[in-house]
């Protein structure tokens, strides 16, 4: 949360990697080609596996609307990512309209915790759910963001729960495109 | 000011561009190598003019803290680019530390702003000095920020006064890395 050093991150969808997708979801907008495996690479330029229908490409970067008392709470809370158990994971790239990024910080800010709690949502499914949000925005991706979440099968309920919440907020009204992929860990798959 | 569809660009410094190098001075951290000359291309990956000695590179983004009223005073006052009388240019790429990046956003806009005055000092400026900012922190470059300035030759010295009063505030303590660039357009260079 605080580790400020920029960490890179390619996701590519094929047919090798150490995730296996169980399932491929367009929720708005065009979807993406369908693909059996991902592979999680890190570093600006990694070597990619051979025949990737696609790479998605992220980084980590400074905090744009999470407030003091906002920040302590999410460190107490959060859980890191590659915990043994968490055999599930989400990566759900999202795309936001013009008109957000047209908005100033403080309409950001105030539809995106004041009016839609994104924050306090994600919150209260600490620490079942670990999380890592990257910025695609100014790297000329087909994405803004792209958030990848990792829980243990129990938490696959609450973490239906989580995404259906966010989706009926008025923050979700400027999401435009949004992919929905849902992946099991292959040491774990059967 | 308000399109938000995203430029991406590269100083590429060497023996050819449009602008001529008066000076280039390091403000703060390692200095770049001096050029004698500086071509600006737009796109993601322009083709840039052979044996240059370095590129930065960085893109248009969203603005992180301008308020609704300073950005109507901003779109009011702010020139384009590429005034005719407007033959010198300045580029300055800055980096911010760690610690300036660890602050969360309402601390930035509190040093940026309040406490800096960094958009009120900028509006006294307009419309002598057109500028636009580049981001380049996502893009793994050695540079946050790279600001070009474009300014007729009557307006030089309010363009120092300018750069002397924002590096005097409180944001400056954390630039961590600061070059500046001056320039001329060749079509006008003696």
């Amino acid at each position: 949360m605080t580790d400020v050093a920029p960490l890179h991150v390619w996701f590519a969808g094929g047919q090798s990697g150490a995730w296996r997708v169980e399932r491929i979801n367009a929720v708005a907008g065009r979807p993406l080609t369908a693909v059996n495996q991902i592979a999680v690479r890190h570093g600006q330029e990694p070597p990619l596996p051979q025949g990737s229908a696609w790479a998605l490409r992220g980084v980590t970067s400074y905090e744009r609307y999470v407030q003091r008392a906002e920040r302590s709470a999410l460190v107490a809370r959060s859980p890191s990512l590659g915990r043994p158990e968490a055999t599930h994971a989400a990566l759900i790239p999202i795309r936001k309209s013009a008109s957000w990024w047209d908005l100033t910080q403080e309409d950001r800010r105030a539809i995106f915790e004041e009016r839609s709690r994104h924050i306090a949502t994600g919150l209260e499914y600490l620490p079942a759910i670990a999380r890592r949000l990257y910025h695609s925005h100014e790297l000329g991706e087909p994405f803004d963001f792209l958030t990848w979440f990792e829980y243990a099968p129990a938490s696959t309920e609450l973490f239906e729960e989580l995404v259906g919440k966010l989706r009926q907020t008025e923050e979700w009204a400027y999401v435009e495109r949004e992919i929905d992929i849902r992946l099991m860990r292959l040491d774990h798959a059967a």
